[in-house]
């Protein structure tokens, strides 16, 4: 078992990363939950997983609370009435939220709980690849509008984060692709070593061997740890952790949420910020050739939907969270390991790579 | 003109307090105001104030959403809406909310701030004396649900509290009294010789004279940011500020929001506490008789609505923040100047005070 730490204050906490570590809620997160617990998981992993950890959790008193499955359920709609839930079960503030599923049930359990009455205590026990190396790791909350994507939330940090590295043998292909599409992001991003080593063991970490899963979620939340415990409500630095997501963000809206898993949209937002760069950053041409056979080798989309042409792209990129100034700011890589941000790409090449 | 400062961290603020300062904005608060500005109001407030506002701030880009006046409107589709407003106006993270309004307004603006694009810059400009003296200072921001009173909500810190004192002129009787019953309530909870005060000066309040009013209002904030200081998000000493507040939340459910004014509905729910103090807690008799006196003078309710029996008070009571353990707990006054907070009152003793 490993753990890692993500430094804030009064806010630190610890994330656990094991095999069989379901069964050890209480062995582990004893000391920071509370006797009341409101699990919140999907109709996909509630199945799976919720009885094990009802389980793991005898001497406490656990309600359930399950949500339709996907991106499209992400709206105020669905975090009024898990609201309503609670409410009704009358549900106190010495109450612990424990979110079970994916990056979806997670932001929106950390949103219910960074706002019922005023904020309760928290648990991340992520369920998805996606999840475990990037969305239960940060105090990133938020539901999703029509016109944005997470556009309502809050940064509100999790009590303790539990990564039960055995959730992955039932993941369905396409969701374990699109975690890798995040755990690629942050080799690109921060860690050219990590990149190679992923390069090397492509075939292991297809194969979900245990060993090699383990390392690539403990690298990446290592790396998000990092960067969070600089800059937790990302001022600066924490923005690069969203390389492809402007790009990747306009195309979840663009064909309607859930339509494209949100990993997928990454990868070919990757792919139209390396374009950038070559254009732009001087990003060499066989770095981004890397980068596209090691996204492809996972089955990930390295191109845009066809149909989408730039004012399509636009539109929604004027939402993005990241607009200052009325100027646009994309996350540019500028060699394999190191990304900035910028807000001088020209109309031109965005249009030259937006319009291929 | 007079400040207080509310002192947390990097999260503390300074209250201007004083006649004619909506002209003094930009000179006021310009070091912590974007260029951007988005002022939320409400139909009553805006025809009074907003174009003195947008004055104040010549040199900013300044947009205005206006909202339906009342308690009723507090909801998560209100919420909502100006969520969609702001996304409409494509409102990016470097743009400010400046609440001008009363407790309403500035819950709402406050939470919406909270969870725009996961926080953006928020400034307080109250223009009630319940606002002035309360619900402006010291980060609570909230929505209500059927369920219950501000049960969506976040500490969210102003980044300023700007007070014009005139706004006061024009308030109607009925709300300046409601806001009477706070400026009473900190006196019972924390400050023997200001209730001293109060009793001393009753007259010249009742009369709006101006220089009474600026002192009222720099002492209740004064008293709110020590309190807050040292309890930020109420984990203990905090709750005192709730005087009053659990039966009064009842009160204002079962009536249905907006049918009794907060203030009105937390004065019934201070003698309510009162009667209990009475007859578990040896609070005097006579210094229940002067609370009702005082409250009373400023045409206060001093009894909850004539057919609300211990059921009503209880089914809404259940739901209150301030359960812990499944038990209710009570802010009561052992002395005029002094508060404790209890959760041991006796069902019977409920039952007497709450049917008489």
């Amino acid at each position: 078992m490993a753990s890692v730490s993500v430094s804030l204050g009064e806010r630190s906490y610890v994330i656990h990363i094991g095999s069989g570590l379901l069964a050890q809620l209480t062995a582990l997160l004893g000391p920071v939950l509370t006797t009341k617990i409101v699990i919140i998981s999907n109709d996909t992993i509630a199945p799976l997983f919720i009885e094990k950890v009802v389980q793991a959790l005898p001497t406490f008193d656990v309600t359930q609370i399950i949500i339709p499955d996907g991106e499209v359920h992400k709206t105020v709609d669905q975090f009024n009435a898990i609201m309503t839930a609670l409410l009704t079960k009358q549900v106190a503030r010495d109450t612990t939220i424990l979110a079970l599923g994916g990056g979806v049930v997670g932001d929106m359990a950390g949103f219910v709980a960074a706002t019922y009455q005023r904020g309760i205590p928290f648990i991340q026990v992520p369920t998805t690849l996606l999840a475990q190396v990037d969305s239960s790791v940060g105090g990133k909350t938020a539901v999703n509008h029509p016109l944005g994507k997470n556009m309502i939330g809050a940064f509100y940090q999790p009590n303790a984060v539990l990564i039960d590295t055995d959730t992955l043998a039932s993941l369905p292909e396409k969701e374990f692709s699109a975690g890798m599409a995040e755990v690629i992001k942050y080799g690109i991003i921060y860690d050219l070593p990590f990149f190679v080593w992923l390069e090397e063991n492509k075939c292991q970490i297809a194969n979900r061997d245990q060993q090699a899963l383990a390392f690539v979620i403990k690298r990446c939340c290592e790396i998000k740890a990092e960067i969070v415990s600089l800059d937790e409500t990302e001022k600066g630095i924490r923005a690069i952790l969203n390389l492809g997501h402007t790009f990747g963000h306009a195309i979840e809206a663009e064909m309607g949420f859930g339509e494209w898993l949100h990993g997928e949209a990454v990868a070919a937002g990757i792919i139209l910020a390396c374009e950038v760069a070559k254009r732009e950053f001087n990003f060499s041409v066989s770095e981004c050739r890397r980068i596209v056979d090691l996204l492809s080798y996972f089955k990930l989309p390295v191109a845009g939907p066809g149909d989408m042409v730039f004012d399509d792209y636009i539109k929604h990129m004027q939402h993005d969270k990241k607009v200052a100034n009325n100027k646009i700011r994309f996350v540019i890589p500028t060699q394999i390991g190191h990304a900035d941000i910028t807000d001088t790409v020209k109309q031109s090449t965005l249009e030259a790579v937006l319009n291929r």
